[in-house]
C-alpha cells in the first residue's frame, strides 16, 4: 500500500497511468472474488461496511419497490449492526417502508422457521431480507445457506452483513446463496476506508452515490487504488490461513473463557457456547468472547482494564460511549442492568497466550473494584464518543 | 500515512488505542478547518468528492423539504460534475424534486443575475442552490462570495463543489458565505478515498449513510485514520504554498497555451482566458488548459499523446470512454463536433518546463495525424471505462 500511495493514476482515466491503476483494481477484484466464491463482476468496491450495508438495504429496497410498488416490507433481524438497523428505520420513516423484525433465540441466532413465518405472512410485500452472518457483539453465527434457501423459496433477495465473518468463517458467496454480502477491510487485517458489497448480477440496486458511473453504475466515485490493493491482499491472506488461524483462535478464546470463569465464577458467557458447528464452520466467531459480569458497569470494567493495558469494548465501537444497554443483548432476552455489565473481548492475529494470561490475572481484581465502584455510584460515561470537539 | 497504516485503533473505541486514533482525527480536523476558514465542527470526513456532493445535494434537499414541503426545487448550474448533476436528476426522478438549471455564459461562468432571476422566480420553493467553485474541465472560476450573497438574500443554502479549487484558489469557507463545500484528498496532493463536506452548523442535512453516528450523526462509518491524516496534511501544505504555487503554475500554463497555439494556430482555448481576477484569485484554475482542436477526435489525440508519454484527458476522468460530447462544452455553446475534438491538460506539483516543451513539440504532428485519422474514420472508444471485467 505504501508503494501504491506514491503512484499516480485515476483508474477511470484512459492514459497509461490510468490503465495501470485500472489493471491493479481489476486484479484485486479478481483475487477477492476468487477468495470468496464470487465472480469479479459481483464485487463492488465501497468505502467500508457502513456504506455497503446502507447501499444494500436502501438500494435493493428502492429497486424492488420501483419494480413492484407492493414490495415495501423489509425483514431484518433484531440484532443487526446499526448500519443496517438505522438504514431500515430511515426507510420506514422516510420512504414508507414497513418492517418485520426477525426475533433471535437466547443465543442470538435467527431460526429458519422465524424467517419462514415472516415470509409466509406477507409473501407479496417483501422487498428484501437482511440477516447478519455473525454477530459483532456476541459472535453468534447464523446458518446463512439455510436462511438464503428459505428466502429463495419466496423469491426474495437476502442481504447479509458478513463484516465479522470473512476472516474466520467459511464464507463462499455462490455456495451460500445470498444475493448481497457486506464486507470491510479493517475486519480482515486490511485497511480502513475500503470495503465491498458482493452483489448478484440479477439483483437490482439503486445507487446511493451517483456520478461517474464506476462499479457497474451502482457506486460512483474515484477508486481508491492503494486501499483496494491492500484490501484484496488482506482478504486473500485471511482466506488462505483461515483453516489454521480459526482453530488457533478458538483454542485461545476457549482458554480465555475458562480462565475468566475460574476467577469470576458468576461471569456469564453470552451467545453461542462455541462448541457446535454451523454451515460447515464454528457456531461462534473464533476470536469472540462476550461476558456479563453481574453487579458491574461495563464502562468501569473497560476503563480499569485499559489502565492495565488490556483493550476491550462494551459492545460495538460504533456505539461506544452511548449510555444505553446493547440492543443485541436485550434482543436475546437480557435485563437492561445485566446488559450494561457486559464486555466484549476480541482476539486477532497478534493475540498470544501471554495476552490471555494477562487478562485472566487482571480480571478478578478489576471486577471486584468495579463492583465496589458500582455500589458507590460511579459516574457513567454519557457523551457520545463520536461527537467532534467544538471550539 | 505509511506509519499510521500500521497502527491499530478504531477512533470510536474508548480504550487507549481508540482515544489515540480519535486524537489524531481531531487534530487533523482542526488543521483542515484552520487552513480553510472553517470551524472544526463544520468538517465532516467522507470517502471523497462524489460522496460529499451526493450528501450535500440529497441531504440538504431532504432536510429542507422535511422542514417545508414546498421547498423541493434545486437550482444547479449546467456545468456541474456528474456527482452533482446525477444526484440532482435522481432526486427529480425519485423524490419529486424540481430543478431550475442555471445557464452559464460562453466562458462557463454562472452570472449572479442568472442566480438572482432563478431565485426570484420561485422564492418559496427552493431547497438549495449548487454551483461549483471552479469547473473541472475548462477551469473557469465562479465568484462564490457574490453567488452566496445572492442566495443568502433569499435565505437559501448554497452548496459548492470546490474539489478543483482548494489547491490553488483562495478558498475560505466562512468568508465565502457558502453553506456547504465539497472537497477531496486526491485533488490536493493527498490520498484517494477520503474527502470532506464542510457544512454550516445551521444547515440541516439528512444522512446518506446511517449507522454508528460518527461525524455529527451526518456520516456514519469507521473513520479512516491514516487517510484523514494524509488528507489534512496535504490540505495544510497546499494552502501554505498556495500563494507561490498558484502563480508558478499559471506561468507554466500560459507557456503551454502559447506554445500550443504557435504550433496549432486554429486551436481554441476554452473557458476563461485566465488573465482576470475573480473573488481575490485567478479567473481560471492555474493548472488548467483546455483546447478544442478542430477536425480531431479527442480520444485519438489522447492516445497519440499517451504513446509519447504525455497523459491528458478528454474531459472528466469520471466519464472517460463515454462516447458523448462534454456537457460542459455544450452548455457553453459549443457544437457537439467541436466538443468531441477537445483535450484537457492539467499541470500540478511535479510539472516542469521540460514537460511543457515535450507537449509543444509533440502536439503539432499529433494533431496532424489525428486529422488524417479523423477523415479515415478512426474507430472511437465506446466502452465505458469503468465497466468491470466480466469472466
Amino acid at each position: 500500500m505504501s508503494e501504491a500511495l506514491a503512484r499516480l493514476g485515476n483508474a477511470s482515466s484512459l492514459h497509461t497511468s490510468g490503465r495501470r491503476a485500472r489493471r491493479a483494481v481489476e486484479e484485486s477484484r479478481e483475487a477477492l472474488a476468487a477468495a470468496l466464491g464470487a465472480r469479479p463482476s459481483e464485487v463492488l468496491f465501497t468505502a467500508g461496511g457502513t456504506e455497503s450495508d446502507n447501499l444494500a438495504v436502501k438500494g435493493i429496497f428502492w429497486a424492488r419497490r420501483a419494480a413492484d410498488p407492493a414490495r415495501r416490507r423489509i425483514l431484518a433481524s433484531t440484532v443487526e449492526h446499526h448500519a443496517v438497523l438505522d438504514a431500515v428505520e430511515w426507510l420506514v420513516e422516510h420512504e414508507a417502508a414497513e418492517v418485520t423484525w426477525l426475533e433471535v433465540d437466547a443465543l442470538g441466532r435467527v431460526r429458519p422457521e422465524t424467517l419462514e413465518a415472516a415470509l409466509r405472512a406477507a409473501p407479496g410485500e417483501i422487498a428484501l431480507v437482511t440477516v447478519m452472518w455473525a454477530n459483532n457483539e456476541v459472535g453468534t453465527v447464523n446458518d446463512m445457506a439455510e436462511l438464503a434457501a428459505v428466502a429463495d423459496r419466496y423469491g426474495v433477495p437476502l442481504h447479509t452483513d458478513a463484516v465479522q465473518a470473512v476472516e474466520t468463517l467459511p464464507v463462499d458467496f455462490a455456495a451460500s446463496g445470498v444475493s448481497a454480502l457486506t464486507m470491510t477491510g479493517h475486519k480482515v487485517g486490511g485497511p480502513y476506508g475500503v470495503g465491498a458489497l458482493l452483489l448478484s448480477r440479477d439483483v437490482g440496486c439503486t445507487p446511493l452515490l451517483h456520478g461517474g458511473g464506476q462499479e457497474r453504475e451502482v457506486r460512483s466515485g474515484t477508486l481508491d487504488v492503494p486501499a483496494v490493493l491492500g484490501f484484496a491482499s488482506a482478504v486473500r491472506e485471511a482466506v488462505e490461513s483461515r483453516t489454521s488461524h480459526g482453530p488457533e483462535l478458538t483454542a485461545l478464546r476457549d482458554d480465555l473463557v475458562r480462565g475468566v470463569r475460574e476467577v469470576v465464577p458468576d461471569a456469564v458467557l453470552n451467545g453461542d457456547p462455541g462448541d457446535g458447528a454451523v454451515g460447515g464452520g464454528p457456531s461462534r466467531l473464533p476470536g469472540n468472547a462476550h461476558f456479563t459480569f453481574p453487579g458491574c458497569e461495563g464502562d468501569s470494567l473497560l476503563m480499569l482494564l485499559d489502565a492495565k493495558g488490556i483493550e476491550c469494548s462494551t459492545g460495538s465501537a460504533c456505539t461506544a460511549g452511548v449510555a444505553e444497554p446493547s440492543h443485541v443483548l436485550l434482543a436475546m432476552g437480557a435485563e437492561p442492568k445485566a446488559a450494561r455489565g457486559s464486555l466484549r473481548f476480541s482476539l486477532g492475529h497478534n493475540s498470544t497466550v501471554a495476552d490471555v494470561k494477562a487478562l485472566t490475572e487482571a480480571i478478578g481484581p478489576v471486577v471486584q473494584r468495579a463492583r465496589g465502584a458500582g455500589t458507590a455510584g460511579l459516574r457513567r460515561t454519557s457523551v457520545r464518543a463520536s461527537a467532534p470537539t467544538e471550539v
